[in-house]
């Protein structure tokens, strides 16, 4: 039995992956970002944190449990989070007396990813987003997702836009506070529904170094990364937005293939240089070139986060063309049975593939067949 | 017996290695580069091309033999080469008529590398080096080696820079027909000679791209290599001159990091993105810091042509904590008995490398250790 004297509210929300990159902040206590990013929402059947956001006057202190573990939350970005929202729930408290005081209750907060965490895959934005998406529903706040995008920021920053469903920017704003500093729908899921994602999965290999770290490494050692940051994204950006809009996935993959790389360029300019790519990720990099050589065109397109996972964009009417030729060669891995329920069928390996073959096929674990997705999903199901 | 009516003259060429690299042609016929560039000129006790230069009015064709393969010099560099040398030996014949007519007859070139072709090592400015010197010393030219280097560059860019001992800068010049791009001195060995090389062998893989390809798609399509050829490089240049002046190894290894960093950063930048550094390039730039880290002071620099070879650079008395800790690591493979007679001592590996120094151990082959080295030596051990 539910006890009445706590309420909760839940959300799913998802995980993105950016095809122009964030990396570099300019202030490193408010989580802004030295050049805008775009990314895609990928599908909460496959990907996706649930959480569930409870207060109670029976509980005595604030609380998160991510994946059965207790999580300590007394860092500044999580906090900067909680007194935000809890701000807003005054304001509501304020205005109609009647509303229970939630702002005064200690949270209890519980979440659960549905990916394995080793996987390296950007955990903290899909958490963060559904941190603030369920304390906002919760607290019944008005806010838009642009401004809870705000607030999830503060937490992590690529979290903005795990906030919206579909192809998503993050403006990076100018004011000093970041109050421009927030994610905006570029084209819902909708517009153009057909952009699968294959997730190649390298074997687990320690970080290099964590993201934080790395990218302010660069911003302070990098000769080239103000180049990127100024001039570079900002055209990126225009580029990109235009052919999302005109679902132009040549240009799309043009751009996200470049982005990628020029990241990790600024990564090998720091010093001591951050390496994220490894062997394999190299040799999934060959293979995508092969697919793309043969087609005649980019039909897929690889993307690289902090890590040597490749994301590999493509248009499902490609599906046979790129997750084919991948499945013939990582046919063996887990992962092909998707959620979504689409079969892939094996077709045959380009010639001259052989040597990255091979080491894709010794350096990728398993797999993970996704889509562009929705935005943050209230759920009734609840895990406190 | 020699023939008295083959005229010959034989030279020894060495080997250098960049410290501010070379990446990038204004002028793709005359080798004019986009930068200007630096490298230390290797022993050639360990590193070298024997070539003798023949020519008689017996022989009916130009021929060039490398390790015993007839080589096509049929290419428009070779052949830039030779006219250049044909129209100096001219001008000496029609000041002095009593001197034989040698460039009127065909060259025979015969060459040998003391160095594994396969250990992907800068052979063609030995080559070119060996090649420019020997004819001009068959010729009796009375050019100077930063005229033969002019020529040289011709044939190859970095040849030039292998026609001085020492630390030598190539000097990209501003002439339309390269008459300013040239290689100087900058400091002889005896400068300072205890600078020593280790190069780590990685094991045979099918080289990316080559550089002259690689190089010119990076000048294409990269939007960082601009940012480097402009501002980066002519900085550095001026600060390495300084510091091989200065013999401030700290600030050598500095500038000598960040540009090899630098250079394989625009290369991950080209379209489609060229990779030269591999697992064990990395596994060699994180055993170096750690080394580093542990002196409290950069006492080691590692530098990566276009291939997965590490040259590490130290000073003579660091060889303990340098070469002697790579040697606990790489104890068992070939090269540690040096011609040049110096016994490294392993040292013991300091902790956490243990990842790295496991890689390195997979994926090195052999080792060859060096040091500075003088300019091109005559010789009277002719191979014609």
């Amino acid at each position: 039995m539910a006890d009445p004297n706590v309420h909760r509210s839940s959300t799913f929300a998802p995980v993105n992956i950016a095809v122009i990159k964030y990396w570099g902040k300019r202030d490193t206590a408010l989580n802004l970002p030295t050049n805008s990013s775009l990314s895609v929402t990928l599908s909460q059947d496959d990907l996706r944190t649930h959480t569930t956001a409870s207060c109670s006057p029976k509980f005595t202190k604030d609380e998160l449990v991510l994946n059965d573990e207790d999580q300590d939350i007394s860092g500044a970005r999580t906090q900067a989070c909680l007194r935000e929202l809890r701000g807003l729930r005054k304001e509501v408290e304020a205005k109609d007396g009647s509303v229970p005081k939630l702002s005064g209750m200690a949270l209890k907060i519980v979440s659960e990813n549905n990916f394995p965490t080793a996987a390296g895959l950007a955990s903290s934005a899909a958490g963060f987003a559904a941190l603030v998406r369920a304390i906002a529903d919760l607290y019944t706040l008005p806010s838009s997702p642009a401004e809870l995008s705000r607030i999830a920021r503060q937490g992590s920053g690529s979290a903005c836009r795990s906030l919206f469903g579909g192809y998503v920017a993050w403006k990076m704003g100018t004011e000093k506070d970041g109050s421009d500093s927030a994610a905006y729908e570029v084209a819902p899921a909708s517009h153009w529904p057909d952009m699968r994602a294959l997730i190649l999965v390298a074997s687990a290999e320690k970080k290099d170094v964590s993201s934080t770290v790395g990218m302010q490494a660069t911003v302070k050692t990098s000769e080239l990364f103000n180049h990127r940051a100024e001039h570079i994204v900002p055209a990126r950006m225009t580029a990109m937005e235009e052919c999302i809009k005109d679902r132009d996935f040549a240009t799309f993959a043009d751009l996200t293939m470049k982005d990628s790389n020029n990241f990790h360029a600024t990564c090998l300019d720091t010093s001591p240089p951050v390496f994220y790519m490894n062997d394999t990720s190299r040799a999934a990099v060959r293979v995508c070139e092969a697919i793309n050589t043969r087609a005649g065109k980019a039909i897929c397109a690889y993307t690289f986060d902090a890590g040597p996972n490749a994301v590999v964009y493509y248009i499902a009417e490609n599906e046979g063309q790129v997750a084919g030729i991948l499945k013939s060669i990582l046919g063996g891995k887990m992962g092909w049975n998707s959620l979504q329920g689409r079969a892939v069928q094996a077709a045959e390996m380009p010639k001259g593939m052989e040597i990255a073959a091979e080491m894709l096929e010794r350096g990728v674990s398993r797999i993970i067949l996704t889509a562009v997705g929705d935005g943050p999903r209230r759920s009734e199901e609840h895990l406190v």
